[in-house]
């Protein structure tokens, strides 16, 4: 409680924390020395992300930020440049190290369309010399408000980067969601991508834990790269153990959308400029977003700066009566 | 001769043959070993440069691109962000170096002005920590078509990044025909930038170099940062002493904006998009890129792929009666 | 069991799994998000680590290889050099990222003494520029076979840094090891470092983690590191709780000292060639070592390659029963 | 003139001046723009330089420093770690690059011999993952007084890396020296190597550049990462026509051998330890380097210091009388 009131914490879906299936499942997991040579339970996570995104293999790393460094580290030749678009956690959330460390030139692409790869590909003077090698995806779009990526349209944007000799890495922190809303297996959300990151302390609610997943051959390469970075974990058992629960409750993610969609219409019904989400997160457009968060707080209402404006995350540890009172406080407030 | 036809290479300014005064001056230049410790000429070319951009200190480098990358590399911790605007040289023409290797996180700027500065310089989330650090201007401004900003431009947009904490790093590369085209000394248009850029060997016509100054402080680190990359040179007096000769030939830029002002004209009246040139670089908007510099080829005349556009660069081995040649190739041909 | 017999592991005290206390820890930890803001088991841990080694501040880390990471990209300009004892940790077992990644030129130590870091701080030519900044010690030293630095040693060791102008990171993987084994508090064995990293992993137990420590400035920074490394974790507290029941555990390290000298004079009895252990390594001086390894893997017991000899490394997870099984084995095979 | 005697600077063979000769053919040199198409000089310089070294194709570079560092950043990947004789100017005398710029993990060889190339070759354990894949020469060896390497012990060498799936580069910056002590062509004394480099600007005389060589396709390779390091040039024809004259003058080194060997007699005369010279440098072992050095200064003879020694390289522009000077002001001194 803070002044009284009970927080409510949508800064983000990162914030859940482990029930007691979770901890239970950390307590009695069975381990191994990961690094040295191998965790049984890390192995069975890895083998059912792999399965479940339609790959041949997938490595446990201790974040999203480490999955897409790792991915981008072995996709990239120093110099080489890649395109993402504006926006895309990798160009704005990861501290540049797609640029200093993986060694990538970034290319933010104002509008993610398959015309625009293409031509943003083909676009330097060959004097020049540089080179694009790679087209980094985020799906669901976390700065553009959760937004979505069919099927369709993910087809046509990797067969775009194909056609102008681009890689492919598929930044799917949360893939889950994209999968829940559109009612597709993750698999189907993957095709054609070289390499994909999933994140389990999203809404899965995992308390530590990512997975960069690709062809068998990758992953060899990749555990090398984790290990430099120091990601490598040794009874990390413990931690994939609470993994394996949380791909148990990917369909919970209907929950927070649908709570999602209730926190937008309250707040429109407030007369906040809100449109409706595709997934979990609500953006809305205030005059000062600054400001705005300081009265939320006021309020013990947590919300977080984005592109902007104000984002709300909907997840497990702020369920649908959370969500109604949030929406009473607000109302009283007005 | 090429086919019949005397070649018309208007590709860049860089291809400027070293006339016999420069020759003369290299081949009588005193030198020592600029690496080990002194070479006479090398200092005096650095010592009038210095003067001429108005900064205490200057270094030459073989290229303006090692130039930016001492600069950048000096100003830039591993991880900063920096700005510069959409196609400048160095985001699209440096090989990705300003961020594998100076350690830079790239934001291109739509527009540059003082407001998008500001705006692009505090508009991360604190959360996400990334530093944003340097403001990187260009002028001319060569993507845009060697555009130029003006003493009071540069000095708003100078103090715009002051205000928001950046340092300023100056790539003049064709800073020279910027102060011609407006009639002001270098030294106005460099004021507030904690590092410049400045070429020898585009239209002052040295066969190599440019200068890359500052403080006397940067300038030690600058040197250190040269020997690292390899650029350092032993008895570059040879090469300082046609850079000096170059120095004496700044006002003759103005036949070079000339020319280019009849080229842009003369385009214009065959039918051709073509804005008036600011300095020496004219940018013709045509439906087919490839297919107009292969036309170009066919009638001995040169240009270059820029911006999705047609580059001609004037310079001091083509005159007005190469330029009026030219324009007699192309109406024969329409 | 493999073969029939119970395998007996002694390749590392990495290998060492939980026990029923820690893991209910782990599963009732209170937690928060570490990276958004705070996690209270994370930071419990962290201010008892700073105190128990005499420093400011401290940060966990997922393995101690990101620890001595962070620590030297902080203290390291790209193209610093920086000493380290030959067969350093630094040195050959993080995959180069000294060199590549955190930007130093490792120079080894055939001998490390006081005066040898004096030389090597000064004996380059001031002409060539190389600046050397950073002495890495470690403590205990793995390759030397667990040896240990005392309090005077490691005292005349920084003292010499000093006068040379050289920071001081400490690698404390096994820095426990040394304070048991020498009777004095770990904090008497850090006097003068600037960074510290231990390990909470190995003898003492917990599945995942190390801390980086120094100053309150210097772990400001290395959270941005870690953070740039993807080694930032959510609800981080369930690790953080085994790490504090392991910090309870310290003085049991003293039974793996006595289970390492008893199994040298175990090995000694048979022939082996094995000088006395002063920690929980031993390192046995082998004809062939490859050979040697695949002899007693047929045993059941397990051992690593380890500066061109056989490395033994005790833990709480063969107790004085294993260490009697292992001699048993040896005996009856020979 | 300093204090009224001429100075007799010996301490490098950059120090050479270019000569008329070389000043008349940099003044008449053919010229192109080398960075955008081609430098006809350029051409013609890197032909005859491939055809000398025995390999098929070859790149101008500023300075032996780059031509060693595009080498090993084409070589390794970034982590890999690579084999060099201790004091190699690759580890000692190129501000870490070798390390932080081109990706290397260095490990010195204090004995350079096959048998010591595989031993290190293999020395990791393979479960650090350190990956080792290049053996750098260097002939001849500066640190240890311009000794040489013959094509036997050469060939050798190569053979054990290879034999340990190493890659080979050569420095040579003066393999021109090595290849006039021992009477053989230069291609005698790189079979083998993937990569080689030699100098133009030391005992040669030219005022700049080395040159940087390999297979075809290395060779476009190192183009792209000369541009990279701002090492490209435009009208650099003007610095190729003095390397082409340098060429001619590849036999005048035995004057210089022949002046070695005068000196280092000399001064064993005057009761110095010095050991006979095999090509130009004089490396004496005095009790204090840094007050001889200040002795000799004192007399307008100018040193410096190398391994702990003080060094004299004999060069073009101090001649046998110049040596003979040397050893009379010694015997006046004395």
């Amino acid at each position: 409680m803070i002044g009284g009131v009970t927080p409510i914490d949508l800064r983000s879906d990162t914030v859940t924390r482990p029930d007691e299936e979770m901890r239970r499942a950390m307590a009695s997991a069975e381990v191994g020395d990961d690094v040295l040579d191998h965790d049984p339970t890390m192995a069975a996570l890895e083998e059912r992300i792999a399965a479940l995104l339609g790959v041949e293999a997938a490595l446990w790393v201790p974040s999203g930020s480490m999955g897409n460094l790792i991915a981008l580290f072995l996709h990239l030749r120093r110099g080489d440049r890649f395109l993402a678009p504006l926006g895309a956690h990798v160009l704005d959330a990861e501290l540049g190290t797609a640029a200093w460390l993986a060694g990538g030139m970034p290319h933010g692409l104002p509008v993610l369309s398959p015309e625009a790869v293409v031509a943003a590909a083909g676009g330097e003077s060959p004097y020049y010399g540089l080179r694009t090698t790679l087209l980094c995806l985020e799906n669901t779009h976390n700065a553009s408000g959760g937004t979505v990526t069919t099927p369709d349209e993910h087809a046509l944007l990797v067969s775009a980067a194909r056609s102008a000799g681009l890689a492919v890495h598929l930044d799917g922190a949360r893939l889950w969601n994209a999968s829940v809303a559109l009612g597709v297996p993750p698999s189907e959300l993957t095709t054609g991508a070289d390499t994909v990151q999933v994140c389990l302390s999203k809404g899965l609610g995992a308390p530590v834990g990512s997975v960069v997943a690709g062809s068998s051959s990758f992953v060899v390469e990749a555990r090398r790269v984790r290990k430099m970075l120091g990601g490598g974990v040794r009874q990390g058992g413990v931690l994939a153990a609470a993994g394996l629960v949380a791909l148990d409750r990917i369909d919970r993610l209907a929950e927070d959308h649908a709570n999602a969609r209730v926190l937008a219409g309250g707040l429109r019904s407030l007369g906040w400029d809100v449109p409706e989400p595709a997934t979990n997160i609500v953006l809305a457009t205030v005059p000062d977003v600054e400001k705005t968060l300081v009265s939320l707080r006021e309020l013990g209402v947590f919300a977080s700066p984005m592109s902007g404006k104000v984002r709300f995350v909907t997840h497990g540890d702020v369920d649908s009566s959370g969500i109604a009172e949030l929406l009473r406080r607000l109302r009283e407030d007005a």
